[in-house]
């Protein structure tokens, strides 16, 4: 049975597994930290690392399994010809070949993409977007990332920058975004800004159960505490759960009025909150956008957690390779 | 020779010309009111009528001239397969079989297309995006439409309702939209809402050449007098310009980041502003989107002010017909 190794490059971790060639499975599933603080060669042969433990997961779990190739997912802005990482804030990487260099070290061939795009290419190819022909991902965690599936088809822009939904501005004046700019759909409801509008609302002294968290310093509540406690039904954390299905709506909404999806899948930490999200992120969207496009568009939460940046970055290889 | 007959109705002005097959000639334009409160057959009687003059305009430039059939551009949304518009809120029509009674009235083949959508195309044939391919068209009028070229063609997305820019969200809870939405794009830098803006600022008592023809009412002030009074260096009127360049430009970033185009080109008569609207505009793009996706991306007015919608209508017909 073939398989092909792909790696998830994320700022906090890594994720390498091995999946066959159909897509249908996952062996040698493995994750740790980047620690990018360590250094670009320090993060390079941790990489080199977990893609090595998760071929012998494989090995272990399929006697005989081949590896054919690696597909890499990376945050960007990248140049997917040359297989550069061009800049990328979180990792401290400039002009990074990162694809030649896990290449060279594994002595397999090897291709490379935009992590975002990894993922709804993963979620195209065997999870939530599987059979549409128009489908935009968008994955919430440290930031905000999104790709486009067009007509089928990863859709990569003019220079390889195509789907940078986190940065849309939804507030003309509205927060400082990491980017520089101001009101992007990032500011309001990525992890951290999801649990810094939870600390702000603590903070001007209304009752919940993460102001005992609070006390420990606002760096003790993260959005994964703000889902829980909203699950347990605590009123403030839902009303940040709420605001944030506001925010994502709107920023959702004007790519439903401009791309006409069939499918927007959401990946990330944040679909945990389920319904609690779920349900007024779809009214949301229904109030801002367009009926006909509305009534063509289902909004999903990913079926691939944990997984869909590996899926995608193995299909980014074998498209990459012409299979 | 052979030409093919392009129509744009929109809600204030029917225009038709005869547009030879290779794009480059174009041959008894015309225009006229609409006046939409005629009713439905009161319209499509004049769409005839001005078709008919139009192709008598062709005979008497070209003898011999054969026109193979008509392009229809007319406001969404609409059903291309089928030939009808759906609901056009300025025109009052519902499930308009508009493809079928024009065929019909004039005895040629036909094909329909959203309005905005056809200028994008005429532009991309003939005009400002001409080898590009990825595009963005942005028409500005008494509404705010786009129009996507990706990898060469158009794109219509799931349910023909791909491009709508006008309609995407740059304010939260901004000004209410004629579409129902809060903070739309268009509410702030269509036609009409430039000249409100302005009638606004003059009515807070800032001082302008505009306050005069507003003693004849609100109605008094357009967009087009707005433009005149900042060329002609009123101060208030200026500022109205360079509001709607950041306007435009945080909606036209957001798709800037997303789409990652080669061309922006920017349709209608906010176009007459000229230097003191696009460079503020480019400005305001730079500031707020990638700098990568900036760099391939021109942002620029049409270049065939008055015929890209019909040059593209044209196109729509020729591509509908294989050609």
């Amino acid at each position: 049975m073939k398989f092909v190794l792909g790696i998830d490059v994320g700022g906090t971790n890594l994720v390498a597994g091995c999946v066959s060639t159909d897509g249908a499975r996952v062996e040698g599933l493995l994750s740790e930290p980047t620690r990018p603080e360590e250094g670009a060669d320090g993060v390079i042969a941790r990489i080199l690392d977990v893609a090595r433990r998760s071929m012998a997961g494989l090995a272990a779990a399929v006697p005989g399994a081949k590896v054919d190739g690696v597909g890499i997912g990376a945050p960007g802005p990248l140049d997917t010809r040359r297989g550069i990482v061009l800049l990328t804030p979180n990792l401290g990487w400039v002009d990074m070949p990162l694809r030649d260099r896990v290449a060279k070290g594994l002595g397999l061939p090897a291709a490379l993409d935009n992590d975002a795009n990894c993922a709804v290419l993963g979620e195209h190819w065997r999870g939530a977007a599987q059979g549409t022909r128009q489908a935009l991902g968008v994955t919430i965690g440290t930031g905000i990332g999104g790709g486009l599936i067009l007509d089928g088809r990863l859709y990569h822009g003019a220079s390889d920058c195509a789907g940078e939904i986190g940065h849309t501005t939804i507030e003309m004046n509205g927060r400082r975004c990491a980017c520089g700019n101001y009101g992007c759909l990032e500011a309001y409801a990525s992890g951290p800004a999801i649990a810094r509008r939870a600390v702000e609302a603590v903070e001007t002294g209304a009752e919940s159960s993460l102001a005992a968290l609070l006390r420990r310093g606002p760096a003790a509540v993260t959005a994964q505490m703000v889902y829980e406690a909203a699950t347990a039904g605590d009123a403030l954390a839902r009303e940040v759960v709420q605001d944030t299905a506001r925010f994502l709506g709107a920023g959702i909404a004007n790519l439903v009025n401009v791309y006409n999806p069939e499918v927007v899948v959401v990946c990330g930490g944040v679909t945990q909150a389920g319904d609690s999200l779920f349900v007024p992120l779809r009214r949301e969207v229904g109030r801002r956008a367009f009926r006909p496009a509305v009534d063509v568009c289902r909004i999903l939460p990913g079926a691939l957690p944990g997984t869909a940046g590996v899926v995608g970055a193995v299909r980014v290889f074998l498209d990459a390779a012409g299979r």
